[in-house]
């Protein structure tokens, strides 16, 4: 029987790309090797490196002339740090929007290497809404921002309207939806939800903002190092690589990033549907800012929830308890989910309201 | 027809470790879900973080009592800036002993953080053997040392004679012979030569050495960070710490380092005798510094070299060819190299010999 992983990462990736990945872990084509020994400076191994980043270029829709692309180590965690690192002087500003724990990190982060500072927070209702008509100063480098956000399940449905650039945090929306790529400095993303396996970090620097480095960092933190030699300026991740390769494949297979963007309203809208129509539950988001990857909600009588997460478990759908500084439930339904994967929780969740009516 | 892996890094895997990953790749265990796709937080991948690190210290025969087991991100270059940031302060003095381009690049990103110094070097030689004498500051916060230099075929055989605790980079060599460990303040690996994938590096930390920590560094660059969370801060690169894991159990199955040594010492004897009995070749590290993981060697007739890597490509012996800063060939024969694969390379090198006798 099919399980449904709605964790919220590591995350749900297409089958086709995991049975793929299973073949090449035990011989790549017919190279008699595995991906997994395979030396980072082989024809083969480097033939994927260029695909995956050809391929980011690909589904943005945007140009080499214009951005760099880059697969690092490290995490999202290590993109807080490095951004301020690289791009933030000592004594420029820089605005930070909190609308979770991943934000909070990345601004403490920056806090080290110049003037950053929290222009907006939802702080004070636990990140249930994306801030909104707050000032920014048009003088900061940069304007830093979650834009997706996986522990309260809220989403910047439109952008900031500035001229200041933005570094923004995609981990968990990345390729799931259209964007307009010119308002974005750098975008980065643990793979791990809508990319890959985790252990690889993907970047998109627009060069002219990347250029404007303002101090002396150690060679690996600096991202001119890896822009210079195009992600393998030492051995890269090369089997996560790999696999977010497999799965920009896929997506570009299945219509590419506007496919994906159709297929995700339509199945986050049907199962906040069922939350609205449920008189057992509600969503936790405000529902202008709901997220489509990670839909947050809760039992109105909360000593049912053990025994709705019971049912989700007898029902094949694993990973949908909420994490902790929300509660009750979290349904994870990034690119790879399938609305089968959905239709079935809402099934859960219709016959959870039978036996408790 | 098995193709023998003579790659220095990625690099061989044993067979059943491969298998076994990627039977993983499809379904770990009888979850329902590949190991690709599960949280870094579920019970599976816990085990899996749990076994992994319990190997180290069984392996290496030491207690958690007194060393800190880590499985980070950034490869082996990350530590080279790492290991300075977090334990050299800046009116500290450290040696390093420079035998190769890894030590070179080690030393220049101390240097930015506090009074390190090459106190040995063989670059004269083009790094073809390990220094020794030399004058050690007893006051130094630590020697940095690459035991096992993959470039250039040299390894340390004995170790320095002083009670400066080492910090050491043992990528290409780490679980292949036996080790005195108390003389290792920290111990450091890049996974991809006889560890694991690329995508995870093994640091292990005397506690006494790492607590003596210099300066405020980003959350990520904090060791101590690491220490707290047992490797797991933020997601860490599941998919190759599961493989080094699988290749951890593999040595312990096949009798531990000490079994691996034996072995190694068996393989490096077979191929340096024909080296050294072979009147068209010559080794090109000092013998009594010769790497037990990477031989290094050339032609005398240096116009025979296109040829003759031909013919291991003919035997299905890939990636012998030496790195540019050695020219000639490299065969690395780490843990996982099958004696069958030297014999294989011995047996071309013979039939070389006939064919232009």
């Amino acid at each position: 029987m099919t399980k449904y992983n709605f964790y919220a990462g590591p995350a749900i990736l297409p089958k086709e790309v995991m049975a793929e990945a299973s073949k090449s872990a035990l011989e790549l084509g017919d190279t008699g090797l595995s991906i997994l020994e395979m030396s980072h400076r082989s024809k083969e191994v480097a033939a994927v490196m260029d695909e995956a980043q050809a391929s980011v270029y690909e589904l943005l829709g945007i140009s080499a002339d214009d951005y760099d692309v880059l697969f690092l180590q490290g995490g999202a965690s290590s993109q807080f740090f490095m951004t301020a690192m690289n791009f933030l002087g000592q004594d420029e500003v820089a605005g930070y929007v909190d609308t979770g724990a991943w934000s909070t990190k990345a601004f403490k982060e920056a806090s080290k290497f110049g003037n950053a500072s929290i222009i907006a927070s939802s702080k004070d209702t636990n990140y249930n809404y994306i801030p909104k008509g707050y000032a920014i100063d048009e003088a900061s480098k940069y304007l830093h921002l979650t834009s997706n956000n996986t522990i309260f399940g809220t989403q910047f449905q439109s952008f900031p309207d500035t001229k200041v650039p933005f570094i923004c945090d995609m981990s968990s929306e990345i390729f799931s939806r259209k964007l307009d790529m010119s308002k974005f400095g750098v975008i980065y993303a643990g793979a791990q939800k809508n990319l890959g396996p985790a252990g690889v970090t993907l970047v998109i620097m627009n060069k002219e903002f990347a250029a404007k480095t303002a101090r002396e960092v150690p060679t690996m933190l600096d991202y001119q190092t890896h822009v210079k030699k195009d992600s393998a300026f030492n051995t890269p991740p090369v089997f996560p690589i790999y696999v977010s390769m497999l799965t920009m494949r896929w997506i570009k297979k299945h219509g590419g990033v506007e496919a994906m963007q159709a297929k995700n309203e339509q199945k986050a809208g049907l199962l906040y549907g069922e939350i609205d129509r449920n008189p057992l539950f509600h969503g936790t988001a405000a529902k202008e800012d709901r997220s489509m990857m990670n839909v947050c909600f809760l039992l109105h009588d909360e000593t049912l929830t053990d025994g709705f997460l019971s049912a989700c478990a007898d029902a094949n759908c694993i990973g949908v308890k909420g994490h902790r500084s929300v509660g009750g439930f979290r349904a994870s339904i990034y690119n790879a989910m399938p609305e089968a994967g959905v239709q079935k929780l809402v099934d859960v969740m219709k016959q959870f309201e039978s036996a408790n009516a």
